[in-house]
């Protein structure tokens, strides 16, 4: 138990490190009244927005928590309601220092670019270490309360129903946030650039424009609060599957069993600490390049996580009196592993991050083939700038694929499931440092969008431009790793799936040969095929039913925008102002309306599934139908949500290309060519793309949970 | 015997059948001495470039040809040249008769609505009947020799890797046509479309536009002989494999074997007489529902093949002396199943087929809510249509899937495997009265343009649009069909990886568990996931490739036809002609080169893959990624096919729906929307998407070769 206190301890090092920066953050100057005055407005809509997603959310959720509880029994209930409130709190914090950082990060900006990106990160890192804080806290202290209060045995049902059902209250909150959010921003985004940029001619941001303040509002619910939302899943997830699978798979590991359950936790919280001091080296060196002082930070913290990582393992391990080398057999059929194995598989994961990162900073960069040929493509046109577009979306896929598969080899090799489950773990640990490069994003987003509404000085708009242009990319880079790391994640709940059938086959009345549930998942098993094809069709119809929404979201902002023009002619010679909280509540209605049907394809999906085809075919069946449905959703979805988002940030980034003066420069046909792809790629990146990633993770939970309600 | 003789019987008159009609469409008006001469240049460009293009496919495919005799014998290697030479014949005369008879479509309908429907469908269907009547004959004939000729077990493995040679043969072919034509079309299309339409403001198959020559040639070799190839190809592959797959399956069925591998056969050679039949039927009523006219001719086909195949297999089983209702004990392991069964999983295949192109025609057809829902989203501009159109695509995948399911479900409930193959078999029976459907499309494609660029009177150029309207809806119908019909076969042949894995199971070093490889195919086996991520990935990539060689060939046309107009001012005012032969010279050079590279990496990724996988964890585990990976294929491939095919049209029958009148019509905002739309459908819809399908079996059958060769 001493290794969850460490944990307990590290998790709230993360909280601290958020309440004393946050501080420090709110101390800094908030600018003239002009900006404050823009700020409030941007802070109001967000609130609303957020108000009234909690409060949708917050009845479904009462609603599931119940079902759970009757269906699972008290404990899982309480998890879920422990990571569905968490999850909403990482959020709720990261969206008010969001929108409270903003317009000091456009007055700091007035003083220097350093002072500018100091505050701009430290937003983003307030974010970032309560993401990875809370989550961390969420679960060491839930098993605490079970294993050690309530007197539980770690690897007992409760304790590993407890565990699934916190994560599926992160989950399904997270889903709702991620969709939410990103239908908002990208409605509001995408009729504003339309009524805007292309109707009225009047450039992004500018004040007249009746949804600009939507738009501003629309980074900070998508990209901040749904990112957090997304991340504290992933992480809750992950670390809580590799402690279950731990309890489910490492039969014959008595005294070992608690320190490995207890280690994913102790790793967590080795890279706070890690994540705290790389905090600290996100500094310009001479010049202005941006994005490597975000890059020191990272690697400062990556590279700071090998030894503690070594030092974790190692003294779990000590704790019961063996070493590193010491060779491990976990039960029949396992793969055998020693310590350092286990290491081996975490350094995996950091290198996985690390290399990802890359890939995807190569496929929406502004320095490389893709983004380019995206720019180049647009001087023939709308169509030929969508076509690469499309084709670098689809491309983007390649490498990342590759560089899994070889995590996946690599770790199986090593230390089988459990190896690939330190892999993930690994990968989450860096949650903190990565989603605080993310938050960063809307922040400096919103204050260039203050200090042009504000009007303030040229040379300020010329930093907050070069903050922001960061920004796309750190956003893309977060989504990158959030997709690889929900692949990983998504393949442990799988296993936790497989094993749980074995674990429960006598109470589902399965037949079960050589202590194993007789349920064919091979892939000659008709089945499978019929489970691996409707599983790789959700994230087709969960991406449709996305991009849809924002389409439709769109529209009614243009037609909003149309009508205000209309009613009050003074809004384009400045002597009328235009109902910004007009527009922000209508996109707030439409947001919230689309998202609830595309949420719920994922948990009733496979109930549906099972339940038909156990009527057509009996339990066994259903059983590998459903199987493969959870690894068809995790291949499919992996391959939509990457192509999604790397094809959405590369157009984004073509379009900045071509406004940096290249291929004719702003107003040109290739400029309007280049916007029309951004258009297409903000719902691609920004909404059906990311949140395919709580899509497939909640399809796994919910199989779970259906295995563990059927036993009941 | 007998059996066999019938069916080739029977393919001898799909090939009289063409014959005489073609002697028929020949003998109609080719016009008057303009549109000879337009014609004549169309015919020119496309002899061109497949004379170009096969010489360039013979190259390669004399070199694997010698491959194939080296690892695998001379028996494959012929089966591989017959299959290359008469997939190539088919697409070679069936774009022969397209481009004569697109003129005579054209002066037809001069005289009336239902004198240019004939020609034009007889004109597909003379392609449609070649097809089936090739491929049943190549299978037929090839089977023949082998067993009665040369003496050998209809279940040898002479036999089994004969027929899997001649499935080569038309895979590769097919991939290379169906991809070079794919982009000869596509980037002819858009070229001409942003530099014409776009630029210089004059309509669509405009003379002055240098490219207007190269855009109809490219309807001719890419829907036409590509599609022609495609569906040689799918037919043989289909086929063969029911023979291949009852010759390994079906252990225990002594007299019942050689009727059993005839069946698929003669099944085939009875839709090609209702196929026949069926083409007579297409009439129009009283008014002008063309697509009506159609449906009336597949509908006669579909129901009068309904009995023919019940009769066919009463028949087959007759010879071995049992009944419909005999239940037939096929061996250990496998579902048992009569006649009956067999004939109710041809059903199935048939109403597979009708309920697809129902589909298809739902998501592509201008009066229904995709495609409006398209036009509608073309108001507030490009981004928005693409938007709502890769929204639809993404949707469209939904409902054939589930289709797909419902009938593999069905098939294997009553026959298993072999009831899958048998739904296979019936639904690409209908191969020749779709191809007809397909076939016609070019022709009046190609009659449009040859009508305005003759000058003919504005009423002709009505009635050749109402023929071409319902054009793109058939040739959307066909790539649905081509589609699912390929995902099934592609099934077929994975189950014939595993029993041929099985059968060679010493020779290739693999422990044998009862009776079987111990190859481990379970979703538990990570090297199962990284087989199906490999897999799922190599549609991604591949339609990356075909994307960017349209858009690059696509920018060269653009050059070349910006460079004529300035080389020659006085073709605007028609005083210069343009240099037709040039435009269409830089296709057919830039096709042939960007067709070869992604052709390539359905052929080689099977092969790396094992060899890689082999060397890190030995041959169970590269057979078990390697089986992954065919299945992988599929079901990525299946999404991508599906979404890029519907998706495309959708976009192309949106732009029509405006310019019929809707939305503001021709000229306005939408329309310059909808055009956007279109151009970036056609990739999709015409290259990237249709060439899935032969690359998803390609992949399949080098898996097999493989297999085959290791064991030698």
């Amino acid at each position: 138990m001493e290794l969850v206190f460490i944990s307990i301890g590290l998790g709230l090092l993360a909280v601290i490190y958020g309440f004393v920066t946050s501080r420090q953050v709110l101390g800094a100057s908030a600018g003239n009244e002009k900006m404050q005055e823009i700020a409030g407005a941007i802070q109001e809509g967000a609130q609303a927005y957020l108000n009234r997603q909690y409060a949708t959310i917050g009845m479904v959720g009462v609603v599931v928590a119940v079902l759970v509880g009757v269906f699972l029994g008290v404990i899982p209930a309480v998890g879920f309601l422990i990571g569905a409130i968490l999850s909403g709190v990482a959020g709720y914090i990261g969206m008010n220092i969001s929108v409270r950082s903003n317009v000091r990060t456009a007055a700091a900006a007035e003083t220097s670019l350093q002072s500018g990106l100091t505050i701009a990160f430290r937003a983003g890192a307030i974010t970032g270490m309560l993401v990875a804080g809370l989550a961390l806290l969420a679960i060491a202290v839930f098993f605490y309360v079970l294993v050690g209060q309530m007197g539980f045995a770690a690897n007992s049902r409760d304790v590993i129903d407890g565990l699934v059902g916190l994560a599926f209250g992160a989950s399904l909150i997270s889903i709702f946030a991620r969709l939410g959010g990103g239908i908002f921003t990208k409605a509001a985004d995408v009729g504003a650039d339309l009524v805007g940029k292309v109707e009225a001619g009047i450039p992004e941001d500018d004040p007249r424009n009746p949804a600009t303040i939507a738009d501003n509002v629309g980074d900070n619910v998508g990209d901040c609060a749904g990112m957090a939302a997304d991340l504290f899943e992933t992480y809750v997830v992950t670390v809580g599957a590799t402690m279950v699978l731990t309890a489910l798979l490492l039969t014959q590991l008595d005294d070992l069993l608690m320190p490995l359950m207890a280690l994913p936790l102790l790793i967590g919280g080795a890279c706070i600490v890690t994540s705290i001091i790389g905090t600290y080296f996100v500094r310009l060196g001479k010049g202005t390049n941006v994005m490597g002082a975000m890059y020191k930070g990272f690697l400062v913290t990556a590279v700071l996580s090998i030894p503690l990582i070594w030092f974790a393992t190692a003294h779990a391990l000590g704790t019961a009196g063996t070493d590193m080398n010491t060779v491990l057999n976990p039960g029949t059929g396992m793969v055998e592993f020693t310590g350092r194995d286990l290491f081996y598989c975490s350094l995996i994961g950091l290198v996985l991050t690390g290399v990802i990162i890359w890939i995807t900073e190569y496929y929406t960069g502004t320095n490389y083939r893709p983004v380019r040929s995206i720019a180049k493509a647009s001087e023939t046109g709308h169509g030929t700038n969508v076509i690469q577009g499309l084709a670098i979306s689809l491309e983007s896929t390649a490498l990342p694929t590759i560089v899994i598969i070889a995590a996946i080899i690599g770790a199986y090799e090593l230390a089988g499931l459990i190896g690939l489950a330190y892999g993930a773990t690994a990968m989450l640990a860096l949650a903190g440092m990565v989603v605080a490069l993310d938050a960063y994003g809307p922040v400096t987003d919103n204050a260039g969008g203050i200090a042009e509404m504000a009007g303030l000085d040229e040379s300020v708009r010329e930093k907050t431009d070069l903050l922001d242009a960061v920004g796309n990319t750190t956003k893309a880079v977060t989504k990158g790793y959030a997709i690889g790391s929900a692949g990983l994640a998504a393949l442990v709940l799988f296993s936790a799936y497989t094993a749980d059938l074995n674990a429960f086959a006598d109470k589902l009345g399965l037949d079960v040969v050589d202590g194993r549930a007789a349920v064919n998942f091979s892939l000659e098993n008709p089945y499978v095929i019929v489970g691996l094809l409707l599983g790789a069709l959700l994230p087709y119809l969960f991406g449709a039913m996305g991009m849809t929404a924002v389409g439709r979201a769109a529209g009614d902002v243009v037609k909003d925008v149309r009508e205000q023009f209309k009613e009050k002619p003074g809004i384009m010679d400045y002597s009328e102002k235009p109902d910004y909280a007009r527009t922000v509540d209508l996109v707030t209605k439409a947001a919230i309306k689309e998202m609830i049907i595309p949420s719920l394809l994922p948990v009733l999906a496979p109930i549906v599934v099972f339940f038909v085809i156990r009527w057509i075919d009996g339990s066994a069946s259903a059983f590998a139908a459903l199987g493969a449905l959870l690894l068809g959703v995790i291949v499919g979805g992996l391959f939509v949500a990457l192509s999604m988002t790397a094809g959405g940030g590369a157009w984004d980034n073509a379009k900045k290309y071509i406004e940096d003066g290249n291929h004719g420069g702003k107003g040109s046909e290739a400029h309007k060519a280049a916007v029309t792809g951004d258009t297409v790629g903000d719902p691609y990146k920004d909404t059906a793309g990311p949140a395919v990633n709580p899509m497939i993770k909640i399809t796994n939970i919910v199989a779970l949970l259906l295995l563990a309600a059927l036993a009941h």
